[in-house]
């Protein structure tokens, strides 16, 4: 079985996996107050050329968006999110067990609007029972999307203004940033997206590291006592510097980048093939995530030998299936499921 | 001034009061442990003819609601609720305050339909995603709904039967129950809804009673240690025989539906009016609410004498907008609204 | 049975319950937006002499501590309170429920002291795991306390200082607050309360009316969106004017501390027949509770005739009970007891 | 300077870093739905002596802590602790951030004793107010406790006992539970802790691991839906593997109890040490943990070279300290500690 389920399915990139050999004796303070995570945010903070960002790591993306969002918000306060939009859909109600609402917008393969944004929030203001309607307080927004989709520097800074005009928080829930930053077309980057966001994370866990998302607070009123809510929602890895450490490891010599190409290229390769056999894909992607509608019984053929999520079903022949390329996808791999996809194609339809 | 906009402007009825000026020095047990709450439960058990219901009195609607849902549910369950349904529109996110997400489903009029309950239920349980997402565990559904749209006889039973295939609790918010019971073609009664649901509320509030709501707990699985729930959430009332008192003068002699019959007659004085005039339901109600859809010139001249809600915008010249009427309308108002209608819609239109 | 064991066995003073007759039938807007709230509120904030506080009006008084915390505190922090106060000991965790961790100090009869608070707060800044312990950010007095014990001038004061000097909300709790200012000895007043804290209530349930609460907010970063919280929590009264009206009754011709005397009277003369006899106070008070040590043989004949609460057992043979007094309190009833308190002292001693 | 602080210092074994290494490349699937989880539960339901016990991988303790106790409570339900307690002092608040009470008892050493439980339940049940209070449901205990003391045989056979006959659910944290095992004079063991208790867990992060604790669900009502519970609380390691790996490491042939021996040894020898020069024990502790009260001026020269934890005064010439070793504590390092120890006692006393 070759596994292109997810992005997840391997260890961490051996560079990462030296790191944590080498220090493994060294004697550190525990919690995160460790010398590598000094360093480890001092690289992040020139990524985001910015000196005044907050950087804290934390193991995984779910308990990162649940930390932010219980952090910055009042108890009447909900944050908006694509419908599709993790939070709202595969996170098992994280934000409504921290008390909040998340107010779901309808989405375009993932991505919201800066005009639905302003509509919402004066739809809200405008209400004659405002007070008996969860007050939006937050935007949440991930780029990459569920399905791979990239917001583009105009939709990004229209979104940033509108939250800057009503008073409300942007957050990008980056979990997949690398296979964003470095896709074909994208036009965002780290200082652009540290302007436009008050808080955002960037992915370990999905992009080389054994775990850990790196969040970059910029918002002052969002930095406070940020260390207090970590703990309380059980976040604070007792040895903090295998955190510090693995995002030294992606972020000392552009490692991060270069894997992150890597798994856009092999996608790439995917796309291209199941696009000459003439599938529609659901929504078009850059990224390491390829979604297409695909006959079922070509998928009955290709999960004998591959793993892919199954979206859902399309229609009465087809489903939506996602492909997922990684940092540790290998080439070969890539080029079995093409060859297969080809032969299947030709005598199955 | 005269205000049509809800079914809570007034005071209580007159026999309401009454109650509670004959017994105002009577020294009685607090948090509802007095007589009067018991002859007033037994009085409701007799409606509902079921004598191992438990019945509770709660203050007002939305801690009913949140009392009820986080008496029931662990923490990583939800309740199903019809997108347009009161917990997930006009509550401030009070559920979510308790740690539950409302599961929005699309409904016609404010009702949903057992299939819909099935086939999200159905689902849930075969997505290979399932730990990933809430769990549905309860339903919750509105007799008469948001839009005065009442359930019938079948729809309900059919209702109940999937939530018992499938472990699910059914809820029924009754605020406006007395509305229902005594609607023109509602088949639907207490003892009935008594068999059906898991826990509902008969509503006092916008009955006849100052405030009040009856909770009736069917399912054993829930009555166990409720009042602890009612007192942790703030809605046990120290003067607990208030709301005692308030339901015997209520349920003692039939004053519920008579007062009910009352509003419902007067809604459909309006409501045929505004049919006479060529108006258009926005949904067809013969309950107390009446939802039309008029046009703007209208509206204008109306609310210089009236009040009604606007529940939104239909197109550049006409809303949607809510007349109400109560236990407490008078017939005169009633008649000088229609007369209104009737000669603007002559010289406007 | 005469009934001491609590001071709201009765309904509501004669002029509260004229005040809801006279305006049954009138037609206002709902949830405390009405004329009547706006009246109430201002003559509440003449009795603060401060025009700048904002006034609310809630049911019960679980409801406003649950309410005026959660609205204050982010997730992280906690609210100071003495060891017996209301929200550690008997709202059923619903401060917790909100998710925020009572701290609880020893307190001697119900009151705790600034140089505890000072104390507390400065050995959490100086713990070096300060992150891992809940951030105390609010203290909870109430006064009259638990014990009906009162805090003076200079404890008030002393108290408030260092929580501005820490940047510790301070809030009371004056579900009492009558039988506190209009004791024997008392040397509080609104006005200097409102000076004090950031945030307090004026206890209706208890002193004359039927329910309800009136919240004092005075500084302004709690008057943010407070409503939004009411509603959340389930208590935004749908007929809010029941609220405004009777603050009225209570505040428009100075009721509320006639019938407060009223009752600190009659609490007295039971005090003073306790302590003729040789019986010990528990703490002493001199408001409408009244803590005594009793011998059980004698409280065993008195339950015969009255009820009153038992606080625990003292020793084998004694008990700590409390007997309240009301604005509904009649002279005869509290002769009746002290003669039968004399009495059976006379022969069972 | 050589670490004594914490037992979270270091990396992990060195056989858990290989474990890791070995199956790098490897692709499974994740969330912990991998073979190696499956191996990894099968080596703790062998230890424990119990084919029908879940186990679930965790990363941390906190984390671990919050999910049992929001798994298994209602609403209105605690859970009683040493007042010492880890889940009531240090982990910020994590079980009130999820709705529920910690009801602390009083201690000695950390630990709690049968009777104590007994009371405080009979206490509730008898409780006038009862439901005005929060109702205990659950007891945590740690062994070994925070001050490194341990529960023995008849005192957890008494717990438990005591928790069966009054419904409630007994939870072990055993963040160090190698170290225990391991004690001088222990005669606690896997399967009598799984007979006693209704659900326990296995510390990895403080005995060998990089992070991971086991947790071992014995009652069947606590096991329903724990995976969603787990992903809700953002406790689902996308790599789940990780966990199950490190705990085949630990426990395939015995290396958890081989370096929790290891640990303890050294801890005795500095506690040795210090008897020998007279200093008294805060808590006797046969375990890797030894809490003493030491002289100020002889910490003042310990720290320049060593690191350990400040747990309090304990008078104005002394404070009270703690001295922590690990599977990856070194003889030369006590040695040297140890050396130091003698050499400053001689001098400055």
């Amino acid at each position: 079985m070759i596994r292109f389920n997810c992005d997840y399915g391997e260890g961490a990139h051996p560079k990462v996996m030296q790191k944590l050999a080498d220090t493994n004796f060294e004697q550190t303070p525990g919690y995160g107050e460790d010398e590598y995570c000094v360093q480890a945010a001092e690289l992040i903070r020139n990524e985001c050329k910015n000196n005044d960002i907050s950087v804290h790591f934390i193991v995984g993306g779910t308990q990162t968006n649940l930390i932010v969002i219980a952090s910055a918000l009042r108890t009447h306060q909900g944050v908006l999110s694509a419908a599709s939009g993790h939070i709202n859909v595969h996170e098992t109600g994280s934000i409504e067990a921290t008390g909040h609402k998340v107010l779901a917008l309808p989405d375009e393969g993932g991505k919201i609007k800066a005009h639905q944004i302003e509509k919402y929030f004066l739809n809200h203001i405008h209400d004659e029972s405002f007070e008996h309607i969860v007050q939006p307080k937050m935007v949440y927004i991930s780029n990459p999307t569920e399905y791979g989709t990239l917001y583009n520097r105009d939709e990004l800074i229209a979104i940033s203004k509108v939250c800057q005009q009503y008073g409300l928080y942007l957050f990008m829930d980056g979990a997949r940033m690398g296979y964003g930053l470095c896709a074909e077309g994208n036009d965002l980057d780290l200082p652009l997206i540290t302007e436009c966001c008050d808080v955002f994370y960037i992915g370990g866990t999905k992009v080389g590291a054994l775990f850990g998302e790196a969040v970059v607070i910029k918002n002052d009123a969002l930095k406070q006592d940020f260390r207090y809510i970590i703990k309380q929602r059980g976040a604070m890895l007792a040895k903090g510097r295998l955190l510090g450490l693995q995002f030294i490891a992606l972020f000392e010599d552009g490692l991060y980048y270069e894997i992150s190409k890597h798994a856009n290229q092999l996608a790439k390769r995917i796309k291209t093939a199941l696009l000459e056999e003439g599938y529609e894909p659901f929504f078009p992607s850059n990224t390491n995530q390829q979604f297409f509608i695909l006959p079922n019984n070509l998928l009955s053929k290709l999960k004998e030998k591959y793993s892919y999520s199954t979206w859902g079903k399309y229609n009465d022949t087809h489903s939506v299936v996602r492909f997922c390329t990684s940092w540790a996808t290998r080439e070969d791999a890539v080029s079995a499921l093409i060859t297969d996809i080809q032969s299947y194609a030709k005598n199955d339809l």
